[in-house]
């Protein structure tokens, strides 16, 4: 088994990427270590910033994600600050930014990155296509869950169980994704 | 004269630097050196954040600065993303969050960083009250000089010329203050 840290403040990501990272021999670690994002326009800026930095520290092995919800019409508002943005709009504040707007397309985008010894550093990003509703539905979830419909869906994220919602989204396909990447990497390596 | 590097993209900040410290015997010169400004929820983070940044790149006399708006209502919002915010939803996007809200009050926040040989490393932090108007008013400034309103004042940022601003602004403000932390530190060091 390889061991690969999870760096991040919410326990809760772990069960998702174990079931993808250990059926590849990846013995996945909580790893709760502070790390600063920096200001950027993209995901995946914020993140490659994010391993530097953790490198610069002295991790070897490590994984870690952001997400955001980039909005069309709000020129990708909140997007890479959609966290703080909901701790100080909420949901609220961008149907009320969205009021009288026709175009309601946005994304859900997660971006992961890591740092693994012999595979070296890369980053995989993944979205999920929707559209911001009108009004706030479903309990499920966190976040803008309850004003996200994915595409030709017509319930929201908040409105799905846990496991329908992986499936559909983002941070889901991103982890399939990366978990694609690491397989192919050490392909590569047994060769 | 103490050479001071004023690290910014906009040369535009220069003057007002060079007339409040050039009288304290520092020569403030333009570095347009790159910085990563972390996420934080305080300027003062945010500066910290950089200064660090920079010393650890090996700069040894500098100064910078990082402004922004903090609308009460609006839990500080757009705060310490204020130049993103307006970049994405502009003056309109602040005026439709604020619609129908009878709570307008707001703050411009300016902190200022530095790190000079043989006095260390301080920020100064400083703000103009004021609220933000039902409309955008006047042309002169830039950013939310159009819906800001400083206390006991009726004109806006961007009805009034550079001079008056500065006068008022949390920038002007917060040059004054820092150079009475140099002149201070240059007593110290002569006794």
């Amino acid at each position: 088994m390889i061991e690969l840290d999870l760096i991040t403040s919410n326990p809760g990501k772990l069960k998702e990427f174990r079931s993808a990272l250990e059926p590849l021999g990846f013995e996945v670690r909580h790893l709760p270590e502070e790390v600063d994002e920096i200001q950027a326009d993209t995901l995946e800026e914020v993140v490659q910033g994010c391993v530097a930095q953790l490198k610069a520290r002295g991790l070897r092995n490590f994984v870690l994600d952001d997400s955001g919800l980039f909005i069309d019409e709000l020129n990708g508002f909140p997007g890479v600050y959609s966290s703080y943005v909901f701790r100080t709009l909420g949901c609220e504040g961008i149907l009320k930014l969205l009021q009288g707007k026709s175009n309601r397309a946005a994304r859900f985008e997660c971006c992961i990155g890591c740092s693994i010894e012999r595979m070296g550093q890369f980053t995989v990003k993944e979205l999920s296509k929707g559209r911001i509703i009108h009004e706030m539905r479903g309990r499920e979830g966190f976040g803008y869950d309850p004003i996200f419909v994915p595409a030709g869906k017509e319930r929201t994220y908040a409105e799905m169980g846990l496991e329908e919602k992986n499936e559909l989204s983002h941070r889901g396909k991103a982890i399939k994704s990366f978990a694609r990447q690491l397989a192919k990497g050490m392909e590569g390596e047994r060769r």
